[in-house]
């Protein structure tokens, strides 16, 4: 099974098989700090064909507020309802499991401020400054779960800490907001999320008990019947693999890769995994606006 | 294949089979800061009786200097010589492969004590507190190695920077320096080298080259030939099945386990792999002190 390029002739039918399109975000609709050329045309364009966007990202770093804000600062009108970061989706997660509580995060202020959102008392957020300080000399026995995820400002202490929790307490729940290894930064590649899951799962001895983002299909089920959407009319629209492909291809949504991330043209030809093998590719969303143009 | 506890009977035949003895430290001859009873003792006991002793760590975050100086403060009379640590041994490896020059450490002063004295110029020992400036905004090319150990002075920064080191410069060599995913410390069990080497793995999506410290048996090959002994007549005497029994075993040692360190009892009868049985395990190094005095 091979991919193929989205030409102006085939746009068109992927277009009329669609009500709605969930978006990655990084290396999709920006990268970094810069827009990707088109992006705000590009979700114009499909809302105003009457087409419903939800974007759907595994950064666990930054809030659905703030995702509000980086959006309309680019000039994409949206409010949180239209937001599934895996911060989000790791609190409905824990939410649905019963947990109460006490949890330790490995994270940034995005994932602090939705789980405080959903209830629960996170510590850790700023336990990167105990860096001098590297043994944890009692852990909070109320923890109820450690949540792993992108932190920038990690410490030895945070994971020690975080170790200590799931290894000492009984019942102590380990949850990962994303499996993302790497993400594109200002010409960079650097580590992500599932780095930090790695380094805990190794430190534990065990798998975290969820890896809430993309692909996880529990979290396309949440999104399927929060938007009330039909899987064989949506389509995901993604820059990475082993993500956003595999999340769309399981869950048998319509899938597009954008070459504008992480992914490399020369990588297409050599996807072991079937299920990684997006229906059609583009080298970014400004492609759908110069289609779209063509056939008007 | 099971393991038997040792007995004053069986003591007299091991001791008689063995010319040497590598001890393994942390677990075995202390834990964090306080000495294990009977240490001194059971090291003095095994040079009176004129077996070689070596003292074989995968610490790498404590030069061979700093050993002497804790086993001497322990009453153990040493020199660097009878010790290998995995930072002394990562800079062996170093050399026989050919790599010189410049080298991005992800470690702690021992590492860096030791590269510096096998004639490299590492870098990274003080980017711990670059944790403000999370991106390396250009890396020096003329990195030719990066080396991974335990750093609890770690931040984002250090991890990003040997994760672009491999991933952009042609031919940068990954080195770990030992796999151990956790220590005992003070009481608690704490993230250990293998972490750091887990996370790089999955930032730059393969594993090293070379993982150094035990069970390497390029390192016992190396113990061998640089201290003349004979694999049938050694003993390994260590506390962790996957690094120091399985190191001894798949080198045709006699294996002696402590459960002074990480090791517990009731994980004797569930070993899976047959290379991690130990011929004998015994509660701490002072019962061989205490059989001795039993045989006079």
């Amino acid at each position: 099974m091979t991919t193929q390029r989205l030409t102006s002739e085939s746009f068109r039918t992927w277009l009329d098989g669609l009500d709605a399109v969930l978006f990655d975000c990084d290396g999709v609709l920006w990268r970094g700090k810069t827009a990707i050329s088109g992006a705000k045309e590009a979700v114009e364009l499909l809302r105003s064909l009457g087409k419903r966007v939800v974007f759907v990202t595994n950064n666990s770093t930054t809030s659905r507020a703030n995702y509000v804000k980086k959006l309309v600062s680019m000039g994409i009108p949206a409010v949180a309802e239209d937001i599934v970061t895996s911060a989000w989706a790791t609190v409905q997660y824990m939410k649905k499991q019963g947990i109460q509580g006490k949890v330790y995060m490995v994270g940034e202020t995005g994932l602090d401020d939705e789980l405080r959102d959903g209830g629960y008392e996170p510590s850790g957020l700023t336990d990167g400054d105990r860096r001098a300080n590297p043994i944890p000399s009692g852990i909070d026995q109320d923890t109820q779960a450690v949540v792993v995820g992108l932190d920038r400002d990690i410490s030895y202490y945070k994971l020690a800490y975080a170790t200590a929790c799931i290894r000492e307490i009984p019942g102590c729940r380990f949850i990962a907001t994303n499996p993302d290894q790497t993400y594109p930064l200002d010409g960079a590649i650097t580590p992500g999320g599932g780095c930090f899951v790695q380094f805990i799962e190794a430190a534990v001895g065990h798998p975290p008990e969820a890896v809430i983002g993309k692909p996880s299909q529990d979290l396309l089920q949440t999104v399927l019947s929060t938007f009330n959407l039909d899987p064989a009319r949506t389509c995901m629209v993604g820059d990475r693999l082993s993500t956003d492909i595999e999340f769309g291809r399981r869950g048998g949504l319509h899938t597009l890769l954008v070459l504008s991330g992480i992914t490399q043209e020369h990588e297409l030809s050599k996807i072991k995994e079937p299920m990684q093998v997006p229906d059609f590719y583009i080298d970014s969303v400004d492609v759908l606006n110069h289609f779209h143009s063509e056939i008007k």
